[in-house]
């Protein structure tokens, strides 16, 4: 699926495909200022955690080939770290490549990419031996290709079973009010070759009552210490829904979205967005959190690029946080 | 709220206020022919369970007048009867009409359709000591004025709480794939004058647990014995995550949306619509019931003309089964 890498380094820019087009068109883009690199992740042009990282990195080696003095590009990379407030992957990318002490940047940001590949791939592998054969599963959102800049956490980890020749089957939530689910999600797996079929997020529940769902796995925008999960709204209906019946609900994460200095969800800044996301006429009054949080004890488990993570989380994910904080060897 | 009276006897026609053009416009139509009546309740142009009785009854009442042979009409009535399966008020309507002796059939559409507004009203009564004054309520569908022809059921309660002093506020669940709660029962809550919030469906979850729900209400398309309710597909999701917060799910429906011949929801037929309601390409396969069913354990209790029916069911539903079938005495 090489055409669905959504961010690249493109010589003195940052490509990106612009999501927001999709399914109808594949539009590229180049983000050639920093203000351009804030604007396209603040309209989800460049959305999914783990992409979001990505392209901040890159946005960040893009500032300093371009900054005239160190103020301004202070001020630029505190835009860029700030541009969502949810995901806790873009500080940590952007920190990350910022804190190079030989400025080089463009290397770091490099690696930060080829990191994200290996992980989804490790995740999938991780994932493997908690799909059955001909299993039914369901998502929310989109945490393929497009959400990542490798193959994908969740999604990553149903195609990861596809191609192991599971027949997979999946229900896609539409994913209100964007319709990540319904726009790219379904792209993906249609591209994948995976047997896909589109819900709407109130019939998750049905799905699940009357169609076989085995399994459901999401991705994470953060996750604190006691494995309470910030995800897209949504998530934590569809989790109380699994755990209603009995379904196991699993999240694919890598380290890097786990945010071990929060003890709790309730620390996790909640992005409210535009009315206009939801409302049909101007008088609509909205409530229109980005995310939600599912409380831990009702993940099954979180699926690492180091393993399956499983609770009691107060011991498993302090485990997690022992493990590098980089998956390769620094240069 | 004269103006959102959704069927009305037209002298040699039946009125209609076609709903798919809400919020934009309130477009009146009339329905000449039996084809008319059927395609309006087809393609949701009249919708809501009680309001496509009422307009079924009136059906009858045209069919008959402009029927020129006994064949002819039976085969109208009976597609009108048939027009959408779940709803179990139109055949109850239809057959009621058709069984007068006499063929006075518009008068007993009228009785059938003054009668639903006299149902609302003791509805509305039933629910009031229910709601806390200050209560936060959460809604699902379309259950008002257009959804009746009265007051409404659910939303019906919602307003006579209002009207009288409870300072109400209501999370209106938008309601995918039609958007009814969007485009419906925010335009009936703003010309109520009720404080109302618009969400995404996948927000009723997180709305439960930061926002202070205090109760929900839902209309319903058709109860079985043991409580079980067929209702608007997400209605079953909202009552799992009510009852995972221990929030009141309480579901408004008249007598005749009882299906007293059912012993459970397992024998309810399930309207699957067209995938065009909810995919975005033709490629896309989709999964599109307009119901689910909510078992009655998660009903924590009904509100009826008959006021406030509540478990063990297999009591109390057979103690509504006895109460009179009309509400008021036939001519």
């Amino acid at each position: 699926m090489e055409h669905l890498e959504p961010v690249w380094w493109d010589g003195d820019a940052v490509g990106y495909v612009d999501q927001r087009s999709l399914p109808r068109a594949l539009e590229r883009r180049r983000a050639t200022t920093a203000d351009d690199v804030v604007e396209a992740i603040a309209t989800l042009a460049v959305r999914g955690a783990p992409a979001i990282g990505v392209f901040g990195a890159y946005g960040v080696a893009l500032a300093a080939q371009i900054s005239r003095e160190p103020a301004a590009f202070d001020r630029d990379v505190e835009r860029i770290r700030t541009a969502r407030p949810t995901a806790v992957n873009l500080a940590w990318a952007v920190d990350r490549v910022r804190s190079r002490a030989d400025r080089d940047y463009l290397a770091e940001a490099q690696r930060i990419h080829a990191e994200q590949r290996e992980i989804d791939r490790l995740i999938g592998e991780a994932a493997l031996p908690l799909f059955r054969r001909g299993a039914t599963i369901l998502t929310h959102c989109n945490t393929g290709p497009l959400a990542t800049g490798g193959l994908g956490t969740a999604l990553g980890a149903i195609v990861a079973a596809h191609s192991a020749g599971k027949n997979i089957r999946v229900f896609v939530d539409e994913t209100r009010p964007l319709l990540q689910g319904a726009r790219l999600t379904m792209y993906e797996l249609r591209a994948a070759g995976v047997d896909a079929t589109l819900i709407v997020d109130g019939a998750a529940a049905v799905a699940m009552q009357r169609r076989g769902v085995d399994a459901v796995i999401v991705g994470a925008d953060r996750i604190a210490r006691n494995g309470d999960t910030a995800n897209k709204i949504g998530t934590y209906g569809v989790a109380i829904s699994a755990a209603h019946h009995g379904i196991p609900f699993y999240v694919a994460a890598p380290r890097s979205t786990f945010d071990f200095a929060l003890a709790s969800g309730d620390e996790i800044p909640i992005e409210e967005r535009d009315a206009s996301e939801v409302r049909l006429t101007p008088d609509d009054a909205v409530y229109n959190p980005a995310f939600d949080v599912t409380p831990g004890h009702l993940v099954t488990a979180f699926v690492t690029e180091y393993g399956v993570v499983e609770p009691p989380y107060f011991e498993s994910i302090p485990g997690l946080e022992s493990r590098p904080d980089f998956l390769f060897a620094r240069a």
